[in-house]
C-alpha cells in the first residue's frame, strides 16, 4: 500500500448510507454520480498534493503571496466541475442540489485536503450570504463570479484585539458621497485574504458606521473587493486592502491566513450589504452554515485518519495474542490486538457519528429553504441548538480520532511518511475558528437553551426520546435505546437545574461549565445518530451494516457513559473554577 | 511579555515543594542551588533556541548529519556543569545526588527544550546501564567518557519489522576469535543514532547470539561504538555502523532519529555487555528509568504550556462576564472567564500531578539503591506497578494539557508566534516511544498485577487507603480523601474480577481493556498525589499553597470521577472490541 494515500474506497458507500438510508434524502439515483464525481476529483486532484501543500506554507515576498503551484489547478478543476455552485438554485447558475448532497460532496474534499478546499468553501459561503442579503446588482457583480470560481470570497470579522468578542470590533466605515464607504482599520485571521488564485477577492467585512451604537448592535456588513471593478464588473486597479503579514500555522497550511490593513495608504472602497447595523445577523447566516461545515471538516479529517490507520492495521504484522506462548508462531496483523481494535472503533464512532450529525443538520438547512411551514419551524428550532454542537463536538472528537490514528501507527505515525501526523495538525484548527468551542458552549447554554425557555432543546430531546422508544423494541437496538432514554432524561434534568439557577440570578454559576454541558449534550446527540444508523442497518447482513450495529453498541458502552461525570458536575452547580484564587494558578 | 518565552519563575518553588515538602527528600539546602542552576542553564541555553531547533530539523547530505549549530554549545554547557553525572556516585566522577534531585534538575530541561535535552538523558541512561552491567574495563572505556559528555549513548532496540514485539528482533551477533562480536542487521527509531556532537556514540544494541533460543529469552546486549577505540580509549576509524536514513518527525526535532545498518559494508564490532541471552533484563534496567523519564518529560512539556497559557490569560483582555450587559465596559483579562479557568485548572492538575508521580517514583529508585532492606522491598513492589503508569499517564495527559494551552491562546496558539503549538507536537511522541501506552497497559495488568498475585497493586492500594484515611480527618481534605478511598476500592474490586477471569483461562477477555485499566489506576494514583500535595499545603496561607489545596479539589471533582466509566466497563469484562467483525470497520 502507498503509505501516503488515504483509502477512499468506502466513502461512497458511507455517504450513500448516511444520505439515503439514514436521512431518507430523496433522489439517490441522481445524487450518487455527483458524489462519486466529487470523490473522484478529491482523490485525483486534492489528496495527492496534500503533503506538498503542507510542506510549503504560503510566503510573502513583500509584493505577492506565493502558494504551491499545485493549488491553482486543483481549484480550477473544482470550479469547472460546477461544485462551488452545486447547492445554488439553477436560476443562479447552480445545480439546484440539496444542501445535504452538496455537503456530502464537500466531505470528500475535506478528507482529501481541507486546506486547499477552504478557498471554494469560503467562496460558496460568501456567495450564499450575498444571495440572502445582497441587492440584485451585488448578486450579478459579486455573487455570480464567485459561483463561477472567478472571484473568491473571505469573511473578515476578527481584529487584532477582538476575536471572540465581536462587539468590540473597531473597523470604521466612512460614508462617501457616491454611496460607497471607505473602510479603515485592521482585520486579523483572514483565511484566503491575499493570493492570486482568483481574478479578485471579495472580502465580507464587519465594520461600524459613524452613528453605530456600541456593541454587537452597531455592526454593519460591507463587501470590499481586492481590486476596483469596472462597469462590466472586471477587476482593475488595486483597492486599498493591504497585506500586513501572514500567520504561520501548525497545520491547514494551504489556506493562506492573513492580517489585512484597510485604508492604510489608499482608500478601501466598500459597499454596504444588507441594512445598516444589522451586519452581524447577516454574517451569522454565513457563520451558521460555516460552523456546520467546520464540524463536517473535523469529522472528515478524522475519517481520513481512521481509514489510514485501519489500512495500516490490516497490513502491519506485529506481536501475538496474550494467550499465545510460542514465540516462533507467526505475528498477527495488529488489527487483531484488542487495544488496536478499541482505537479503531473509537475513531469509527467519533468520525462517522460526527458525519451523521453534519449531514442531518444539512437536511435541516434544506428544510429551512424548501420544507413546509411545519418543517421550517422544526428545522429552525433544531438548528438553533444543534449548530453549536455540530461545530464543537466533531472539532473536539475529530482531533481525538486523529490522535488515535497516530497511536495505531506507532512511531511511523509520528513521521511524515504517513498522513496521520498532518491530519492531527490540520484538525487542531477546528476547535478554534468560527467561534471557539468555549464560545459555542456559551451560545448553546446561555443563548439557545436559556433564552427561548429551552423550546429547541425540548424538541431535540423529544425527538431523541421518540427515536429511542421506537427502536428499543428491536433486540439489537434495545441497549442503545434504553441508554439514550436515560441520557436524554439526564440532559433534561440538568438543563432545568441550570435554567432555574440562571433565572434566580446565578448567571455566572449557571454558565460556569457551559463547555462541559456542550459536550455532554453532544454525546447524547451522537448517541442518537448512532441509534439511527444502527436502526437503518439491522437485518442487513453485509459487513458494512453489521459494523454499524456493532459500532452503535460500542458508542453506547464506551462513550455515552462519559456524560454522567458531566451531568453530576452540572447538576450540583459546581463552582470550583470560579472560586480558584487567581494567585493559586 | 515575550510571546515565545516560557515563564519559568515558579519552577523552583514547585520543585522545592514537591521534593522537600511533599516527598521529604532530605538535603534541601544543598539541593536547591543545584536545581536553581539547572533552571538557570535551561532558561539561558536551551529555551531560547527551542524554536530554532524545531524549525531546522536534522538533515543528511550523504556524508554527515547536520544539526542546528545552537545544539552543540548547549550540550557542552550541560556536560561541563556536571549534570550528566549528577546522580552517579562520587567514585564515578558524579555528584552523588539523589536520583530524585537529578530528575528535578532534568525537569527544567524537559520544559525548556526536550529534544535537545534528549542527548544527555539517553547518555546518562546508557551510562547507568554500564554501571550496573558493564565490566570495570567497560566502565572505564565507555561509561566514564559518557559521564564527561565526551561520548554520547543510544539504546538500539527496535528493528523495522519489530517495535513493540522485541521477541521478534533479528539482529545477529557473530562471535569472533578475539572475543568481540560482529553485529549484522538493521535498527530503527534510534534517537541520537548519528551526529558529530560527541567524540563518538556508544550504541547499546540488542541482538541474538548464534545459539540463542527464540523470543525474548534469546536476546543479548552489546556495546557498539561509532568509531573503533584505540588502546587509550580514543576514537579512531569508523566502525561498521552506517546511517540508512533519518526519520522526519512532527516534533521533537532536535533529537536526530535514525535507521542504522550494522555490518552492511564493514564489520560492526561490538562487545558483549552482561551475560549472554540476558540482554533484555539489562536493557530494562535502562528502560524502566527511561520510562519514568518519559513521563517526567511529558508532564514538563505540559507544564511549559500551562505556564505559557496562564501568562497569556493574565495578559490578554477580551470579552466580559456573562452578567455584564454594558458593551462599553472594559474587557476583562481572559483569566476571569470560567472556561479559561477550567482549562488552566485542568492543565495544572494534569502536569503538576504527573510531576509529583515522576518525582515520587524517583525517590523509590533512590530507595532501591540506598534504602533499608524493607525500603528496597517496598520500592521494588511499588515501582513494578507504578513504572507503566508513570510512563503512560503523563504521556496521555501531558498532551491533553498542551491541547488546552493552545485553546487558551485561541488562533494565536495555532501559530508559531507562541511555543504552545510546538509543545503539542513535541509531546505527541511520548505516548509512543519507550513502549507504547498500549504496551504499558499490558505490562501493568498482564504482568505486574496478574503475575505476582497482585502484591504490588495491593501494597499500592493499601498506601493510598492509608493516606486517604489519615488525611480525610482534615476538613479541607475530607472530600478528596473519601473519593480516593472509594476509588481505590473500585480498583481493588475490578482487579479481582480481571484476575479471576484470567485465572479461569479468559486471558484475552481479561486483557481486552488493559489500556482503560492503566488509565483508571493512573487517575487514582494521581488523585493520591494531589491529596499528598494538598496535605503538605493546608494551613499555609500563601497563594501557592491555597492553589494546591484548590487544585486537589478540582482533580477530585473533574477528573477522578472519570474512573467510574472505566471501572464499569472493566467490571463486566466488556468484549465489544473483540466481537467486532473485521469487515465491519
Amino acid at each position: 500500500m502507498d503509505p501516503s494515500a488515504i483509502p477512499f474506497e468506502t466513502l461512497l458507500d458511507e455517504l450513500d448510507f448516511q444520505l439515503h438510508d439514514v436521512l431518507g434524502v430523496p433522489g439517490r439515483e441522481e445524487h450518487l454520480p455527483l458524489v462519486e464525481a466529487a470523490i473522484g476529483l478529491a482523490t485525483s486532484a486534492f489528496a495527492p498534493h496534500a503533503a506538498t501543500v503542507d510542506a510549503h506554507e504560503p510566503t510573502f515576498d513583500g509584493q505577492r503571496v506565493h502558494l504551491p503551484p499545485c493549488i491553482a489547478p486543483a481549484l480550477q478543476a473544482y470550479a469547472e466541475a460546477g461544485f462551488i455552485a452545486a447547492p445554488f438554485p439553477e436560476d443562479d447558475g447552480g445545480l439546484g442540489l440539496p444542501y445535504a448532497v452538496s455537503q456530502a460532496m464537500i466531505a470528500a474534499f475535506q478528507a482529501a485536503d481541507p486546506s486547499t478546499s477552504a478557498y471554494p468553501f469560503l467562496t460558496a459561503a460568501a456567495a450564499n450570504l450575498l444571495r440572502a442579503f445582497g441587492t440584485e446588482d451585488q448578486k450579478r457583480r459579486l455573487m455570480q463570479p464567485m459561483l463561477e470560481g472567478r472571484f473568491f470570497g473571505t469573511m473578515a470579522l476578527s481584529e487584532p484585539h477582538a476575536g471572540s468578542s465581536l462587539g468590540d470590533l473597531r473597523m470604521r466605515a466612512i460614508p462617501q458621497e457616491d454611496g460607497t464607504h471607505h473602510l479603515v482599520g485592521d482585520k486579523m485571521w483572514i483565511s484566503g485574504g491575499e493570493h492570486d488564485l482568483s481574478e479578485t477577492i471579495v472580502h465580507l467585512v464587519l465594520a461600524r458606521l459613524p452613528d453605530a451604537p456600541p456593541g454587537v448592535k452597531g455592526i454593519s456588513l460591507f463587501a470590499v473587493t481586492r481590486h476596483h471593478l469596472d462597469a462590466d464588473g472586471n477587476p482593475g486597479a488595486r483597492n486599498g486592502v493591504e497585506l500586513i503579514g501572514l500567520n504561520h500555522k501548525m497545520g491547514y497550511r494551504g489556506t493562506v491566513n492573513t492580517a489585512l490593513a484597510f485604508g492604510a495608504s489608499a482608500p478601501a472602497v466598500g459597499e454596504l450589504v444588507g441594512r445598516p447595523h444589522e451586519g452581524l445577523a447577516a454574517m451569522f447566516h454565513m457563520m451558521n452554515e460555516a460552523r456546520i461545515g467546520v464540524g463536517l471538516g473535523a469529522s472528515m479529517i478524522g475519517w481520513a485518519g481512521y481509514r489510514t490507520s485501519l489500512a495500516y492495521a490490516r497490513d502491519r504484522r506485529q506481536g501475538r495474542h496474550p494467550d499465545e506462548r510460542d514465540p516462533t508462531s507467526p505475528p498477527v496483523a495488529i488489527l487483531e490486538h484488542a487495544d488496536v481494535r478499541r482505537m479503531l472503533l473509537t475513531q469509527k464512532v467519533l468520525v462517522e457519528g460526527g458525519l451523521a450529525l453534519s449531514l442531518f443538520c444539512a437536511t435541516l438547512v434544506d428544510d429551512l429553504e424548501t420544507g413546509t411551514a411545519a418543517e421550517q419551524e422544526r428545522a429552525k428550532a433544531l438548528l438553533g441548538v444543534l449548530t453549536p454542537i455540530a461545530k464543537a463536538w466533531p472539532s473536539e472528537q475529530g482531533p481525538r480520532a486523529n490522535d488515535l490514528a497516530i497511536q495505531v501507527l506507532g512511531g511511523a505515525g509520528y513521521t511524515r511518511d504517513h498522513p496521520v501526523e498532518r491530519h492531527y495538525r490540520d484538525n487542531r484548527l477546528n476547535p478554534i475558528h468560527e467561534g471557539t468551542n468555549g464560545v459555542q458552549g456559551l451560545d448553546l447554554l446561555g443563548r439557545k437553551v436559556m433564552r427561548d425557555m429551552g423550546a429547541g432543546l425540548r424538541l431535540l430531546l423529544a425527538e431523541i426520546q421518540a427515536s429511542a422508544t421506537k427502536h428499543r423494541t428491536h433486540p439489537a437496538l434495545e441497549e442503545t435505546g434504553r441508554a439514550l432514554e436515560h441520557a436524554a432524561g439526564r440532559v433534561a434534568a440538568v438543563s432545568g437545574t441550570l435554567g432555574m439557577a440562571a433565572a434566580q440570578g446565578q448567571v455566572r454559576l449557571s454558565l460556569a461549565n457551559a463547555t462541559e454541558y456542550l459536550h455532554m449534550v453532544g454525546h447524547v446527540v451522537i448517541g442518537w445518530m448512532w441509534l439511527e444508523q444502527a436502526a437503518a442497518s439491522v437485518g442487513r447482513d453485509t459487513p458494512f451494516h453489521q459494523g454499524k450495529v456493532h459500532a452503535a453498541r460500542f458508542f453506547t458502552r464506551y462513550e455515552l457513559p462519559r456524560i454522567h461525570r458531566q451531568a453530576d458536575l452540572l447538576e450540583r452547580l459546581d463552582d470550583t473554577t470560579l472560586t480558584m484564587p487567581d494567585g493559586g494558578f
